[in-house]
């Protein structure tokens, strides 16, 4: 946001009344003209403002736009979401974030998130699209994490388990986690994240943790198909939400939790995703790049990987795979 | 390689006289001059060919360079090698692994051996330099495994494996394992390996695995502190050696054991590892990001995690970590 515009919008934000742009014009020392240009862009971010010749401006509704300025009003944390780098579209945050690391100085990156309103070529796991329209939440969470690389899977966990938390604690809605990375409410899925990590054998030299979550934007633009099995905040609450505040409430959550894995208290991780878990305890369906198998999701372990107690008794881990259950 | 020289030079080899310019020309159909300046050619990429009035052109010695050519005559691989990129110089082979592996299909490259004849900005471990001068073997495999992430050091191993088992085909040395990925002979560090990659949390996108070895560069380049703990091919056998076969060899010698750990053989790998290790039944001092300790190694795990006996008794799993041994 450029400099100018962002001191009228705080200007709206103190008034209590409708404030003339003479005002605004004197306060800041620019011309009245400057005042309307910079009233225009704000308007343009979405700020919706009244204006009237006998009253002046009047800052009848925030933008809804997941604009830094808004985020950073409602962050509080001390690392992650301080840098922001806000795109209206972008191909995938992903894709920023490896461009950003293969090119800065990965210190000053740490705890960088990535927004776009809207992604144009969204990736899940696997490879597979991730359908990004406005008005979900789309962002890239850019670490340079102190964890060994065999325990990568918990800042996933730790991911999983702060968006759950956001949204039961923002909305009051039930959010489970399935294994191993998305987020369901009920039987319908709302959102997902996806970890990809450039590591030595031992070390790891950066982390993207990408979160997707369907908020306000309409389910009627997917397919009917999907339709069934999606569900988004603003569908289950009946309006649309406030998504900076439900964007600084998950980094919040993260940030909690990720020091949680730097700490190597792996365990009180796996114990808050197992309360939260959608999978554990029901019948599984498993598919790997090997194999596919049924039985009883019984457990995760500290390093991520679900055990699934077959039906002839003999335990299975794990690590990688597809996991379907009723 | 020009297409004309590298005629040119099939034809040299085929020859058990001196064949003059005249005959070359009449064979390929160029003029005499065309000959004459692929000649020059070949002798700027290291070849070594007389010339004289009255015999014309002879093979003295072939170029002592790492050129596909020479690599391709000797290679017995289906895919690790079969293709190269080639250069003199470049900061380092694993930086170019990141970049083509960022543009291009991963699925064609996979195997493509990146060389250089010198780096000049090469790395080893935890971002430590490596000092790569002409006359050693840099390079870098590019692979895009099936190998799940948490196996994913199974691909050092088998690196590994490979390097001192060439050494000790090709010049009766007698090289063994320092873990986690250092070749030594004796107590002299003649090599190291650098496996890097870029992964989801259950799939690996690509692997970059980096190798150097002092082969024929001389140890008086390197520093007086250097040069006591370090050694070279050429210094061990007492003469340069021929580093397009060694090369070969390693690359052949790879591919072997990488199909190994692909099919989830891992047993065979660490059995094999074991037999080439100068770790295990060593007193070591080990040190991780986060402490340090002193025990006997006792065995390696199927992950390539270090087993150490502590001197209480205490068996310690190292996955991550600096080793130091007598």
């Amino acid at each position: 946001m450029p400099g100018s515009a962002f001191r009228v919008l705080e200007i709206l934000e103190r008034a209590v009344t409708p404030i003339s742009g003479e005002t605004i014009s004197n306060e800041l020392g620019v011309t009245r003209s400057a005042v309307w240009k910079q009233i225009k862009e704000l308007r343009q971010m979405g700020y919706d403002i009244q204006s009237s010749q006998k009253e002046g401006y009047n800052l009848v509704h925030t933008s809804n736009k997941l604009l830094p300025y808004e985020i950073h009003k409602k962050l509080h944390t001390q690392v992650i979401g301080r840098k922001i780098r806000y795109f209206e579209h972008t191909p995938s945050t992903n894709g920023v974030g490896k461009q950003i690391c293969s090119e800065g100085d990965l210190k000053n990156l740490h705890g960088t998130v990535i927004i776009a309103e809207e992604q144009t070529g969204g990736v899940g796991r696997m490879g597979r699209a991730w359908i990004s329209p406005a008005g979900g939440i789309w962002i890239t969470i850019v670490l340079k994490p102190q964890v060994p690389v065999d325990h990568i899977f918990m800042i996933t966990m730790a991911g999983s388990v702060a968006v759950a938390r956001a949204i039961r604690k923002e909305f009051e809605l039930g959010a489970l986690i399935k294994w191993p990375n998305d987020i369901y409410i009920g039987n319908k899925k709302i959102g997902g994240l996806l970890l990809e990590m450039s590591a030595e054998a031992d070390r790891v030299h950066y982390c993207l943790l990408g979160i997707g979550i369907d908020v306000n934007n309409p389910l009627k633009d997917f397919s009917a198909e999907l339709q069934r099995d999606i569900t988004s905040i603003s569908a289950e609450v009946g309006h649309e939400v406030d998504r900076a505040s439900f964007l600084a409430r998950i980094l919040r959550e993260f940030e909690n939790r990720f020091q949680l894995v730097e700490s190597g208290e792996y365990d009180a991780i796996t114990q808050e995703w197992k309360s939260l878990s959608a999978t554990l305890e029901k019948h599984v369906q498993i598919r790997t790049l090997k194999n596919s198998f049924e039985g009883e999701a019984i457990d995760i372990d500290e390093f991520g990987a679900l055990i699934v107690r077959k039906d002839n008794g003999k335990l299975e881990r794990v690590i990688a795979g597809d996991c379907y259950q009723q």
